[in-house]
């Protein structure tokens, strides 16, 4: 487990107390020793939570629970565990689920759909849920408003570094604050790809509207992001607001413009956040080590955008060749064309730190290979492709395939 | 160049004339030193011929030149070139195309667009046609009715054993022969993987049974595999008939199900040459130590069979744990659910080997891991799921992900 940290980690940012949160981790031993694996997050009465999850059609029990939980708009405590994903468990998945948020929910004082489970780990092991549940008191003993590290690090699986991003945001002229702690990316000895995210603000928004701010912004930050193109059972994201911060109310329901705009400040942090914490999992991607962001112009629209810079992001080929350092434009050009998305071969340009390799159909005439050789050596690549058809772009980032992502993966799980 | 042969190779058939078919190979120091990589295919006047081509949205002139010359549905010759895949090389590329298939027309004494090119290598690098135009007087003399395995050499890249595959069809009571060459999976030091078929019947058939005849049968044999899910830009398969053979006619255009009956045999004996030239390929897969079997059954249709099939076979999680023979049922829920075809995870059942190890919705009570492992260790692993919705299924065939996919494809070009 105590391989080498990700030469693309990032250093863990101060993160201040964040009103109406507070956070606890301890060694419950359902898979680990020595180590903290689960996490209590509490967060103040009336609070209100959005979520998105994993689109796999087979989900893992706590995915379903939080998702009917989700109903309420309510949050009181998230509990997650690190070491068993409590995936494809049947019954004994649900009844683990439902027993923990019982547990959790008699010590907070709350109904149980104010509890929200997630789990990461090995899929198809029961959880042993009486080791969770008798670690909960101790948990909620050791609440602190300073637990963040203790949170990102309980909930690492074979994540090489902890994950956390904060931001200040502006509120009809006071400031708010929004932090989040994310795991993902890491396996398990080996298991499967799983990403959790949990965000907090002192902001006081309604949870329809903070349910279509992550919705939105999960677009074009966790969404846009692809380590392996392994789509988890228990990916989740939780945004939570205590509402505990000083800001003038929002304009009323009905006024979507006016809230758009009273909110524009806070949606663009939240952006960051979400961004900052999606960039940190792909820096910890399974073997990964270099950052591949994908900048797709001139599609047709932003979604054939999308698929086109998700087909290059996923490419083995392309992957391997980053790995390699070689601005190998044969392959991306192949990945664009794989997609299935309208393109026209004569038409397209593609470009690597800057530098355009291959327009309109041919290579550059002259092409200097130089510059994309020394950006290529680099840690972080930039790759551009041009349509040349319409006015859709998008924005996608991915890392290398390398030996170390078959170091991971491809041995036995004992 | 001259690395290891494929654990998973096969040994070359013995290959009979075929009446109509003379074939030979030259080397045209096109890029590789020391062997042959230009092969000229003649067929007899009046061939006639069905092609399917990649889907990639950037192919290569020279799938450009056969779709067009497939329109007459007449074939003469032939002419294919190892090293250099004539992709995304513009009006260049076109031009090489036009003259190679100009200077072939001439020697054969046939329109050009009865002559079919294929190019397979690097891309991006404008073909030296003028090699391939000076090569073609000396290949036309050494047109041999036995130079089956001089032309399946001559088309390989970095292909670790040459492909063929012959089978002899009844039709009407009379013997017919089905004899195919391929070439893939292989890199060019390294570029993208590409994949060429040729195959031949002495079968008297009109062009437009011939292709109706090909597109259904690749459906379920070179469309049912994978190694990287990156798609070529010059997938080429050809079928060729020279109507040497002697038997009875086709029942007439109009009487559908009568031709079905009578070209039966044609067509199971054809789909087992596609299918044994398709595994082939998958055998000589980057890196491939292991031939893995992927059947659906209990999907909602067919087609929702393929593409979970699909998502399993391309799964790097999946294919990652293959290769470190760990039958990691958890990898392959992923992959079922992350297809987003109906599935149930409740329903779901998933087998190696024969074992069913995990059956609705979770682990089988008592399931004993010996006889899976076991089975794992071999060279040919068979993966069963069962989605107990309907009654769809599809076979899919593929390879396991090992380092030697990435040293094949992540050491620089050079």
């Amino acid at each position: 487990m105590a391989g080498p940290v990700s030469p693309l980690a990032v250093a863990l940012p101060e993160l201040p107390p964040l009103a109406g949160v507070r956070l606890s981790a301890a060694a419950a031993g359902i898979r680990y020793k020595g180590r903290t694996d689960v996490v209590m997050m509490e967060v103040a009465p009336g609070s209100t939570v959005a979520g998105v999850f994993t689109t796999n059609k087979c989900p893992g029990a706590p995915v379903d629970w939080c998702r009917a939980a989700l109903k309420g708009g309510k949050a009181r405590m998230v509990v997650v565990n690190a070491g068993n994903a409590n995936v494809f468990t049947g019954k004994a998945g649900r009844d683990a689920c439902a027993a923990t948020a019982a547990a959790a929910a008699k010590l907070a004082d709350c109904p149980a759909k104010q509890v929200f489970v997630a789990s990461t780990g090995v899929i198809g092991e029961v959880l042993p849920h009486e080791k969770l549940v008798a670690a909960l008191p101790g948990l909620q003993e050791g609440l602190r408003e300073d637990g963040w590290e203790d949170a990102a690090r309980g909930i690492m699986t074979t994540d090489t570094f902890p994950k956390a991003a904060t931001r200040v945001a502006e509120i009809g002229g006071a400031e708010v604050r929004i932090t989040g702690i994310a795991k993902g990316s890491g396996m398990i000895a080996p298991d499967m790809a799983t990403m959790l995210c949990f965000v907090f603000t002192d902001a006081k928004i309604p949870a329809d509207v903070l349910q279509s701010l992550l919705s939105k912004n999960v677009e074009t930050t966790f969404n846009a992001t692809t380590v392996d193109s392994d789509t988890s059972t228990s990916d989740t994201v939780l945004l939570i607001a205590t509402g505990q911060a000083k800001h003038p109310r929002l304009p009323p329901a009905g006024e979507t413009a006016a809230r758009t705009r009273f909110l524009a400040d806070f949606a663009r942090k939240l952006n960051e956040v979400l961004l900052d914490l999606a960039l940190q999992v792909v820096r910890d991607g399974e073997g990964a080590q270099k950052l591949v962001k994908i900048d797709v112009t001139g599609a047709v629209n932003a979604r054939s955008a999308k698929r086109v810079a998700m087909a290059v992001a996923n490419s083995p080929l392309v992957k391997t060749a980053i790995a390699g350092e070689d601005a190998n434009w044969g392959r991306i050009v192949m990945a664009v064309g794989k997609a299935g998305e309208p393109a026209d071969r004569d038409l397209i340009s593609i470009g690597v730190g800057g530098t355009w390799m291959a327009k309109d159909g041919g290579v550059v005439p002259g092409y200097d290979e130089a510059p994309v050789v020394a950006h290529m050596k680099g840690r972080e690549v930039e790759i551009a492709i041009d349509l040349g058809l319409g006015r859709g772009k998008s924005t996608v980032w991915t890392c290398d395939l390398t030996h170390g992502y078959i170091d991971i993966n491809g041995s036995y799980r004992s």
